[in-house]
């Protein structure tokens, strides 16, 4: 999965049948290039978040239909760059979203990331 | 899903059974790097549009068996960049193509992109 | 699909079963990095082609099972880079291989390319 | 497979549901890109690991259906770059972990690669 | 198909199940970036080979369920480039690994490439 940074929403009117269910995201990587990933979380932009690519991307989506390529699987609260030979975190606690259909008044997720 | 421009209409006329009953046309990513893709929308030069990968490009060309690993499935109208923590924009009013057949006659889509 | 010029014919004599059927190329992009992609529609060295990956170059080298990631589809014969507000060209007319099976007698198309 | 060297773990509340049975893991390659991967190894942070990509992800996490497109399915103990012409190595001894379901309490395995 | 030289073998005792049954190679493609591909063919170090990603990895592995996302398709004898307008070489004579179960034992093929 990849990092992205949420920018903002992507209005496209003429699209196929089958994107009608999902916003689509403007998502920027660490580097500036910038794709558009479906949005079945929730997401607010500013929000850091993790995208999953190739067949993948579809179920995550909804279905194994769905014509996505890139799809936001979670929003990242902060991520732990420990020391080798440290002993690790325990499991976070997952709030998680139970279905994949698209939420757009989802309770957003305090998103700062800490890096 | 990646952002290209449509630079114009590909013709290959030797090609292989399967790719005969869409457009294909060169796109140009923001870097400028050309590739070719499948066009089930009904694009014109000069439009931005979003196109798909992977497994999912080859739906969103017609079937399970197209011989794609890029088709268009949206034309970009705009996106709208906003600061962390304003209010999301609502909906877009969607103007769906309705299936993904061939269609050289479909009304163009104004794609002038505010970008 | 991606766009290559074909340099010429590689020879791999211990290769795996399943990749008999069709002749391999080597094939080299616009910035000069070179690949390898299966033959179905008799190109020759010199010719600009389109190549599709992903799953679909599977089926597009002749079978569900066919372990290629990298296929020709198509020979171009030119691109026409319209600018915005032209009409668009009319459909080329399809000279189009009716199968995958591999043609080492096929007739070749005059590939030259106007880029 | 691509070799990256886990640095942390990646807390992530809001997920798509599926995602909930591994860890997730900041992986970064020998360029220091960083991604993320699903570990059903158990691999701790300084290991260096090898991650696989494509549909393969999603069977090496546990199932078809897992939404992943890059999951870890090796700790390297070290690689053997040979000149030409010399004899290969044996067969390493190959301790396997069984299955891929989580196992955050597998024993870590010493990980030092020696490259 | 990527091409790459053969750097060594990857000894990783850790390893998810599935992926016992083949050994490990370090590959090298021409920018010097080091992958790691499953070798169902019999290289040797210093060999240049073909390399299969995307889902046709797993097949030429094996089987659909493999957990790979690179497999050595091919030795590489030679590559013949070619000017244009000029005939082409005959077939090469394929000496066919015949399935892809692991060979250890199996002869090694002169791999010198000339390029």
């Amino acid at each position: 999965m990849k990092i992205f940074c949420v920018e903002g929403t992507l209005v496209a009117t003429a699209r196929i049948g089958g994107l009608e269910s999902h916003r689509l995201l403007v998502v920027q990587d660490r580097k500036g290039d910038k794709q558009v990933a479906v949005d079945p979380v929730g997401c607010k932009p500013g929000d850091w978040v993790i995208a999953c690519g190739s067949s993948a991307a579809r179920d995550a989506a909804g279905s194994k239909e769905y014509p996505s390529d890139l799809t936001i699987v979670g929003i990242i609260d902060y991520w732990d760059e420990e020391s080798p030979g440290e002993e690790r975190s325990e499991e976070p606690e997952l709030l998680v979203v139970e279905s994949v259909a698209p939420s757009p008044n989802a309770p957003s997720q305090n998103g700062g990331a800490r890096r």
